[in-house]
């Protein structure tokens, strides 16, 4: 349908991608990474401090608290502005979120294209997980009865999203990536993250709870 | 790129859905419906029967036994074959489990499409939640501590891939059913066991484990 002029120049793979009115990255690349990295770092900091001040908080606890605020508000911000903002690549303002998913599509483009797969998972994660994970570090803070299942329940969710991330961009030719920089940096290493850290914790409760069964288990055969 | 007369017909929507060698639907809808039907029932009833010769079984956990292997089941053999079998529409030996694909894919024309999304759900539904099920089922059966944590895992992951079906399905339009019969039959009556059943055990298990906490709690203070 469009002519080779309609096309829209973008550094983003496939080239026959169309995405009219493609506004390119104004900020430079250390200015996206740098703001994300130090926020992550100021929101950590602050949520280490303030744990700290929590009676009998093990250092575990302190740290799953920071995870979870570094989790949830990047579930909520950076994937809650993608979900509802279908024109991020329109964006001629530098505006930091728009930019960030311009350069983060450069790892995968299905991003720029809205493939309705990617934003139904982004969907699920900003708007139930995101909030979910705030309320993970509450659980935690106040000692919680579901603080475990509560974590377990937001854990297999990431897990279960970044492996769809995956499986579908295999089926799809794995080929939306400008570059092995961006294929490895972004695309993969960036993700791993939310494969490695919620394999841990969902290992974590599910043994703490599997604990307390065994021990109620123990009880009620006591009883009887 | 093909011809017009290159399509092959078929009852799918959107109709310029390229299928090329499909063969329609053998089996009466009364066998397809049937066969599932009466292999359910006896496969529950099989279930139901054993699982009252278990010591102190309450009929709740009977319930949940036969909802497991019949949900297992369900996903192995059926989603399974989907899975690995990308040319299911093609198959001309009126064989059971390529009918009941070209069947549902008049609810689902994404199916008989092979999207990404349904495959990559699926993929995770029957390779990795199937087995699982038949472990909860002999969780249950041996009262392990991991029962209720394990089936509150795959009743979450049965909710994560439901969703995705239903959002990525408006999120594309909404138009992959062949009439209001289909759509309503088998894409939203269908699934919606999916969504129900998975609900009610994920909030058992939540609550169980939440009292079991709740007691281990309890008594840690009092150790201190």
């Amino acid at each position: 349908m469009a002519g080779k002029s309609e096309a829209a120049p973008h550094p983003y793979v496939p080239a026959d991608l169309q995405l009219s009115e493609y506004v390119p990255v104004s900020l430079p690349f250390s200015t996206i990474i740098g703001v994300y990295f130090l926020s992550s770092i100021l929101v950590t900091s602050l949520v280490w401090t303030l744990s700290g001040r929590l009676p009998k908080k093990a250092k575990i606890e302190r740290l799953l608290m920071c995870w979870w605020v570094f989790t949830g508000l990047t579930h909520m911000i950076l994937e809650g502005y993608f979900v509802f903002s279908p024109e991020f690549y329109k964006d001629k303002t530098s505006f930091y979120l728009a930019e960030v998913w311009k350069e983060y599509s450069k790892g995968d483009s299905r991003y720029a294209a809205r493939e309705s797969g990617i934003v139904s998972i982004e969907g699920l994660t900003s708007v139930l997980e995101g909030p979910a994970c705030i309320l993970a570090m509450y659980a935690i803070a106040t000692e919680k009865s579901y603080s475990y299942i509560l974590q377990f329940a937001i854990s297999l969710g990431q897990l279960y999203g970044t492996f769809l991330y995956y499986i579908t961009a295999v089926l799809d030719g794995d080929n939306f990536s400008s570059g092995p920089f961006y294929y490895y940096a972004y695309y993969v290493v960036a993700n791993s993250f939310w494969i490695l850290i919620p394999s841990l914790i969902a290992i974590r409760c599910w043994k703490k709870i599997c604990a307390a069964m065994n021990s109620e288990g123990h009880k009620k055969r006591k009883i009887r």
